[in-house]
């Protein structure tokens, strides 16, 4: 994310000290799945959802508390859960992540099943009780419910699901489109709508807010179906070409590659374009959408 | 449960019901994840959990009404969750439960994992929020904290992990309690004190409850572990013989089957001596604590 401002960096540094914080210890029986509760979730990682929801924090003007990391923090176990799962051998079988090799390989594929489960747990007990997070009970409630919603069956499982489902099958693009909205694009949209929350009361912006949210996420999904094709394993972090291997209904597959990157650039424009009543306030959400287009990793 | 009262009957029409209207329709998309989902909740099952909650909720004299239901679904949700991945391959591998496939035998394990991820989220979605559930913000709070605190590496995922630790080890008898404390102790335990939070102020009774709960939560493990031995596949509904097949600790392995016998009954008393400040209210709880030492499946 060298690409990105000062305030990113700023924001990557938030993230990673509150999420170290409010992790089980390592040497807390029992270890071995507090071990890969940590290695899963410390281990790098682009941080795009705190990053959203920081950004839009930023663009509603929300001060910068300690309060403000416990749903940044949350996302970012969320979507750390979802990974470990999805790398399983039952699923997309993936033996790198980020670099690394993925949790079940590191350690065991018991231990991974049960890193993932207690790291959705830690996700939603921190909204409910987490030391430095002072909101309100009420607004912790709409937190907790818009992130469950944004997760289950009805959000990024069900995503999940569907990608599971479609391998070796013809989709067309609306289908396409409905997995990933759900797939990627629910917590994506739930990093945005979880800073609008924190606000605490309603946003005249919170519909464009949402709209752009919801470009991005699909954006970038179809970036991270270009890059399956034009990136290397090293570049990426994990294993190029996968898509391909699995039969995977992607962009590229469906539209060609031009055509998708076309569709990502649109994407972009139209999530600018839902910028456009912020100054310069939504400049770091403004960045963000373009880091995730032009992204080479 | 045909040894227990009407009571009891009546509660598990009530939680039947609750369940299978909370749960996503089977027709819903994405399909097969929701028809897993369902599958596993809805096949039966002794609903020790909501038992306990609802008889906690009779002895504090609350008010049956709908509100009261969403906390014993949240809590048969979690546990439906926990056995749809113990059951998996790469942890307890079984293909047996309450008499029926796993699921992951009758649909696939990426649909297993995924149900049983979707069952957890959706535990918590329905604390935050459910049409028919009309507590205060701060009671939800509080149900979330403890539910979650129950669920996670810190309690029953937490056990879990210590249990799959434990395998061909010989364990000391504390810390086959501690396993078990936190394995089945803590959801059970959980049970009981989420009735005393929806009750909604402090209960003068309220560490006599939880010392209730910690008896029974360990009786519970006694008596499988015996039933384990003594029963057979068919009453069980699951693979009799299992612990001694993977060389488990196990309460019978440490102590032997009489005293084994003899502590199940010592818990059972000791759970019972904490209810002696309720009258004819707490029976539903006696009943429960006498059913979970002297059932046969």
């Amino acid at each position: 994310m060298s690409d990105l401002n000062q305030f990113f960096l700023q924001c990557q540094s938030r993230i990673e000290q509150a999420l170290e914080q409010r992790l089980p210890h390592a040497n807390h029986h029992p270890t071995q799945l507090h071990q890969a509760m940590r290695y899963s979730v410390l281990g790098g990682g682009k941080r795009v959802r705190p990053m959203l929801y920081y950004s839009t924090a930023q663009a509603l003007g929300i001060e910068f508390t300690q309060s403000l990391d416990t749903p940044a923090c949350a996302l970012e176990l969320i979507h750390a859960y979802s990974l470990i799962h999805d790398d399983l051998p039952a699923m997309d079988d993936d033996e790198l992540r980020r670099g690394q090799a993925t949790c079940h390989i590191k350690y065991d594929e018991a231990t991974a099943i049960l890193a993932g489960d207690s790291l959705q747990t830690l996700a939603f007990q921190l909204l409910s009780h987490d030391s430095n997070f002072n909101a309100a009970d009420n607004i912790r409630i709409k937190l907790i419910e818009n992130l469950s919603l944004a997760t289950g069956s009805l959000g990024m499982a069900g995503g999940q699901a569907m990608d599971l489902a479609a391998e070796g099958q013809v989709l067309s693009l609306p289908e396409l489109e409905n997995l990933h909205i759900h797939k990627t694009g629910a917590l994506i949209r739930s990093s945005v709508n979880m800073a609008v929350i924190m606000f605490g009361q309603v946003h005249q912006q919170e519909k464009n807010l949402d709209h752009y949210a919801k470009c991005i996420g699909l954006a970038f999904q179809v970036q991270d179906d270009i890059l399956d094709i034009e990136s290397d394993t090293k570049t990426l972090g994990k294993t190029q070409g996968k898509d391909i291997a699995q039969n995977k209904a992607t962009y590229p597959s469906l539209l060609g590659l031009a055509e998708s990157k076309q569709m990502a650039n649109d994407l972009l424009t139209d999530a600018l374009d839902s910028l456009s009543g912020f100054s310069h306030e939504a400049d770091s959400l403004r960045d963000l959408a373009n880091y995730i287009v032009k992204r080479t990793f």
